[in-house]
């Protein structure tokens, strides 16, 4: 599952590079397309589950900036039985270069905020997101 | 009403100025403070009132750069039957130069999105604002 | 020239719908596409013209929520000597309704920040980019 | 050190809470106000020294709605010959939760991207930033 971005203006700061977080919401924008492709999104949120991230482990390896077009890849790297880990991987295609990756770990609630036990249409829309290939 | 910020890296962008749509942000901050200071906002927000924004005029005259501080007047400009307008300047305290003026203007919704006349409680705390002074 | 967005949770703000300040993240972006569609957009930057925003009027209609998808119409509205216009359209097409429209004039600057005149191959680039049809 | 945020409307989601990419902005606000406490940052910046995020390993424990005031504390928790990381804390004031907790890794490099040897002014400047009290 591929995501590509097109660097603007707008994602750049100070050092003419994407900001640190502005990589989080490129990052989000991807794990939503996975949602939508894999699994029935707005299903799932008319059920009213809610995904929680509760850690992102990121690492920032090389810049990306204006004009530079960039690709996220993602999949799923772990289901465990409360949490999940997602990993997403992001590479320049401008330098060539991998500009971050990332582990994404969440879990699912219910509507009331208390979290699930990764079962049932949970489990099974989660398996039917590919594992992330280095 | 005044609110006072310090720019840093992440508010700006390519041309290392503060970016344009990053300036909405700072206002809405500045808005925020009027309501908190001026209104029970707590108690509105509980009793369903919604602002919603339906038009900004922004100018934007010089630049702030970053470890400029930046000062934000915001004074009430007018009140009509359906709609309100606040007007919002944005001095840079380090050039000294104007950065930024706008009118904002908005109406009041309930709960189910339908704009409310502009009366009685919702009336009386918006004449609490003081009114923009040149 | 047309962009078109799908709206994302990170996308919206308390309101659940898509904030005043990321409605100019989104117009800025399909000025990107239109700038790199009609002009030689790497070579006007190499050659240090800067597009400066000095004045957005935006019209707020009706809100964009989450897994709506918007489409943004976008071209010239008036060249003047010193400053051109453009205007921005978003409709929303899971609605059917208009969410916003913008005017926004912008100066071009030599690398020093000086306001040119727009002439030339400013000029030439401009008049490449289509007229806004309502 | 610690550093004061009022969450705002702007500042949430679709899910009503603070999104995980702001924090990142949050966190990167206090890190400016430590650099300008304990630095003389604008000498740091004029000699162009660059502080680059090399990782962020951050979990998010609790959430921070509308109305909400946060806590940032921030300390320094290592510093080694070719990177550092700064510890950050956020407690959410109105619930008395921790929200979220970070390590940030970052490199200093000259003005060309080249990273640097942490010695020197950036080493004393580095070791007069208190070290994170947990």
């Amino acid at each position: 599952m591929e995501t590509e971005i097109k660097i603007r203006g707008y994602h750049t700061d100070l050092y003419q590079h994407v900001n640190n977080a502005r990589y989080l919401e490129f990052l989000e924008e991807a794990r939503w397309q996975i949602l939508e492709t894999y699994t029935d999104l707005e299903s799932f949120m008319k059920k009213g589950f809610l995904f929680f991230v509760v850690n992102i482990n990121i690492s920032y390896k090389s810049q990306a900036r204006v004009n530079d077009l960039i690709r996220i890849r993602s999949g799923v790297k772990k289901i465990g039985n409360k949490s999940a880990v997602v990993r997403q991987k992001v590479h320049n295609l401008t330098t060539g270069q991998v500009c971050v990756d990332a582990d994404i770990t969440f879990v699912v609630s219910d509507v009331k905020g208390k979290a699930l036990n990764i079962e049932g249409e949970v489990l099974a829309a989660l398996k039917r997101i590919p594992v992330f290939e280095e």
